[in-house]
């Protein structure tokens, strides 16, 4: 079994409740890789016997750390319209709630589309670049293969401050797994902090809340399979204490899978 | 009384409940303008005993329309850390929940300080720009003064299918009212669909979710008073049924005051 899926799996315990275990795969500095928790809280609401349609939004906010263990993930219908669904999740251990999400799903209908942002264009191919090292990395980070065009933040760790934070990179699953919703919502918390970018050195952190949008449906998802996808990202402001980041998941072939915005806590 | 801090009313019912009641001037075209209905959300954290600090994000779902007439909104402090405290806040009537939001909330400590975005640059000043005529339009669109620069989208229907979806505007409460969190987080629903700027025409929508992040401070807040603000939002994707659009707030002289999201139904 592919340790993403390992790290997914929820024992349902009725009535919308799951019994979640933490993946040492995908474990972060403190707690778990913030991905990987709203990949488990999005997958609760995807095996519910209710589920209706495809997930849109999915907003999920980082309440307290994670301890290694078992943790207890609820999903309850709030409301149920005629092609969409709004879910409250939350995720509990003995000291209280740990995590908080909400998500809307919809059955999605042929309609006028169009595109306005635009991929980044003529990035030489992921295997003309150098794969990022992960050796002093988090676990996490050996679980996503990053090739970077812009922004591959810990080679340049000089302290000295950098007037931007945009990133751009090539990035899939290690090993290689086709792309579904509990991938795509994982994946988009991979952009590392902005302000490791803009300060050239690692700073403690900690996402509060993290919204993204999928644009993708189930056939763009099965037309991306495992590729690498192209990864955009940069903050806007970064004031006493908190910054935001967005970001931009782009399939092989240039078309908007999700975007993602987060806000981060930092101490310094 | 301002019509705004009217329909922010909130009578207390005991244990985070509040009764509140939908304004006759803040309508839309179906139930409330959705900036009204997370201003009176947020503003049932605001208002209760238990809050800490200010809020740093908010994220309301759309879930059904709201009936004229009365609502009940329940705020509960999921959890408060030393710092940061996490808020679920519900909106119901008699067919159940109506609105569902979560909200960080956080004291702030002096930190290191950037800002990576930047203002759009000499904009006329708003005195010298023709007020968006307000009288074909929903009711509370009357109570923003929006003076556009670019974008300004009900004077361009031709119908004709548009390439982008860019604008730019000042914008403040009308009458002018010193900012505060339930008013930014009202403001920052004012950006007009986008779809209405690539289609040029009006099509039935519905926003299913927004995220606002707020970057001001109290004191950032104070500074602004009720001066214009400067408006700017684009779309990124427009697909089967559902388009985001994000949108940022700047203080009169340039100062990014919030950042917002939001994921939008529409029709055909």
């Amino acid at each position: 079994m592919h340790p993403f899926d390992q790290a997914l799996q929820l024992q349902p315990l009725g009535d919308g409740a799951y019994q979640a275990e933490t993946s040492p795969d995908y474990a972060n500095m403190v707690g778990p890789f913030g991905g990987i928790t709203s990949a488990v809280l999005l997958n609760a609401a995807l095996q519910h016997p209710d589920k209706l349609g495809q997930p849109v939004a999915l907003t999920v906010n980082f309440v307290a750390p994670i301890a290694d263990g078992a943790y207890t993930v609820t999903a309850r219908a709030a409301r149920t319209n005629r092609s969409t669904q709004h879910w409250v999740i939350e995720a509990r251990q003995a000291t209280g709630v740990v995590a908080l999400a909400t998500a809307v799903f919809a059955t999605r209908r042929t309609t006028w589309s169009a595109a306005e942002a635009q991929a980044p264009q003529d990035l030489p191919p992921p295997e003309q670049l150098t794969r990022m090292p992960t050796g002093k990395r988090p676990p996490w980070v050996r679980f996503y293969d990053m090739r970077f065009t812009e922004g591959d933040v810990f080679s340049g760790f000089d302290g000295q401050e950098y007037p931007d934070s945009r990133s751009c990179q090539w990035l899939r699953d290690d090993p290689p797994r086709p792309l579904d919703f509990p991938a795509l919502a994982s994946i988009s918390d991979c952009f590392f902090p902005r302000i490791f970018l803009r300060r050239r050195r690692v700073a403690p952190i900690g996402t509060v809340s993290m919204t993204t949008y999928f644009h993708a449906d189930a056939a763009a998802l099965a037309a991306q399979g495992d590729r690498y996808l192209i990864g955009t990202a940069r903050g806007l402001k970064f004031h006493n204490g908190f910054f935001d980041q967005s970001g931009e998941m782009w399939s092989h072939d240039g078309h908007l899978l999700a975007s993602t915005h987060q806000t981060v806590y930092f101490k310094e």
